[in-house]
């Protein structure tokens, strides 16, 4: 038997004990699990970062991997506690919308409201349900295997649609949806919806917040110092990257800023 | 057989190589032990901070749990390292004071010094104990579950008190223990010293750093758009908060100030 | 059987999933590793911080273990992937110089081209290699073993020298090579150089970046408020310090700044 695998997604930080006690309330009911930390520097209480961190890392983990989410500024109001089963993953989270992009890539998936609170940790907190019923929650199905003994089925999981970019007039508009730690831009655009920029000869016009990136490359290291290029990265987007440098520093551009590719 | 827990809270950053060192020295010892971070962030140097960390947390864990404690100013001075069986977990740290809030939770427990210097790493530095004392003292505590063979017991260990509020008068006079990644500024005051605070229709008037907090709520997402408010936090003790947003930055209040309550 | 180890030193951060996404595609190909992170906050794209930080760090883990090394700006280029035999363990990387000190610190080691590309994720970025190269090579050597499967040897690896010292005149001329997380300067002075300075009585005149530091100190504890001293560090090498403070903003020194010994 392989020990069953637990990862977090959070917005809790790294600089107190909260993903601590997270992790020793799931080792106390099952110490044999493994847990493995994607990210606990989610924006704070941001849903769309959340969604993307997860929906761009679960589905490199291994079958029957339960994924533990939790951005939750509605902690202790009435938005439920949810356990989704999907094609391979498992996931528990806030039914925040946290998980709409897991939706949007699963062939088949029920949501179940998590109702059973006898898997909850008591006294339970109204402010740290992390700890008190996402953790618990993840270790005692890492256990028993038994989705369905936390709860009933719902249908009307809260879901949004991610920022898409449009497009007409032979102009496709995206916007930033994140910054990574080297200052690279990720857009939404993918490069199917804008096939003359990634072929040779292949005529556009690329900018970023109205400033112009006159080339795309195909890896960092043929960028110049300081001058800021296209590129398809690892999510499959267009990025807008600088070689061993910050894009996001040197075009003064953040999260949300557009990105307007003319098709000419 | 369960593999070993060992946790590691430390002021030793993520930045460089210092908690890998310690965990490649403890593997080398046992390679089957499962090490969990509870938290690399305490305050450089900082105690109080330090014990804090580890006092909210620690008791999550599943017992035999062995809990590393590394917050050392006088690292290489004659301040003892120390080795402490509690009621269910094991705790190896500097006699400094870091564990006071660990002792205040325990029904019993004794403290030895650490002397078996057979057990440390060769050569030992004068600066990183964390390598090579208190991870392989951590490690073979784990193998040989033995806490006798480490050293002496001794009767006095370094333990201060956590700043108490003071009440009378009608007042109870708290501090701000500690910021978290929100900027949820966690009090030392428990809501028995202050009951009308958290009963429908108590009349009390509630400050920090002088400035009102016009409310006390049961959940973050009750708080409007940049107002702090009163909530009883997961550490179960007064918080001041603002939903999706941060009391410090908002109240400019930061660890030390006063929060006052007076029950009217 | 024992888990197969492997750890991660990168520059990638932790704000984002691409260190999750890493250790889930890992996961995926043997699912019993234990996976260590060394550090992800090596500075971005800085071959000689990433060299220091798995060259202080690797010899403390058990034998066998694989150190995956990432600090890749030329990800995407001609630049090769390698997987280094060593004394005692293997690691996995680009060949940029990021291991020289590994090689420094060898007996005897061989390199190897990566070119196995069925071990490789499919389809394949040129941004993010170490999803989709260094995670998967890693973890198939964790279950095969076998060297030898993931290419041929080479014997021109990009190899730099460390900065060294210069002496004459009675002079010691080195430099900061890394500030840790407390503020620590650590030079690349080593003790067998300056031997007058750690022996009492010892002359000398020691400055960092031009000023002056008046001791040599056995422990941070003896050192005065903002006193910066010098002090035989953990990595073995003369640093610079300041007893519960930070001698890199009280000298306003950083990596690189000239530290110098004159023995009189």
């Amino acid at each position: 038997m392989l020990p069953p695998i637990i990862t977090l997604t959070t917005d809790y930080g790294t600089n107190d004990h909260l993903v601590g006690a997270m992790k020793g309330v799931m080792l106390k009911i099952l110490p044999e699990i493994q847990i493995i930390d994607i990210c606990h520097h989610v924006i704070a209480c941001d849903i769309l970062d959340g969604a993307l961190t997860i929906g761009m890392s679960y589905k490199y983990f291994p079958p029957k991997t339960i994924h533990v989410v939790v951005v939750d500024p509605g902690v202790g109001t009435g938005r439920r506690p949810i356990l989704v089963t999907g094609d391979q993953h498992f996931f528990v989270a806030p039914d925040n919308g946290v998980l709409s992009m897991v939706y949007d890539t699963q062939e088949s998936f029920t949501v179940r409201h998590i109702t059973s609170d006898h898997y909850f940790l008591r006294p339970m907190s109204n402010t740290f349900h992390g700890r008190d019923l996402f953790a618990p929650v993840a270790a005692w199905l890492a256990k028993n295997q038994q989705p369905m003994s936390f709860g009933e089925e719902v249908s009307d999981p809260v879901r949004f649609t991610l920022p898409k970019p449009r497009s007409g007039d032979g102009k496709v508009k995206g916007v930033v949806l994140k910054v990574d730690n080297f200052g690279n831009l990720i857009s939404n655009i993918s490069p199917e919806m804008i096939p003359q920029v990634f072929i040779p000869d292949g005529k556009y016009r690329l900018t970023v917040g109205g400033k112009e990136i006159p080339k795309v490359l195909h890896n960092y290291g043929d960028g110049g110092p300081n001058e800021p290029f296209g590129i398809l990265g690892s999510a499959g987007l267009l990025e807008i990257s600088v070689n061993r440098g910050s894009a996001a520093r040197i075009l003064g551009a953040q999260r949300g800023v557009e990105v307007l590719v003319e098709l000419l």
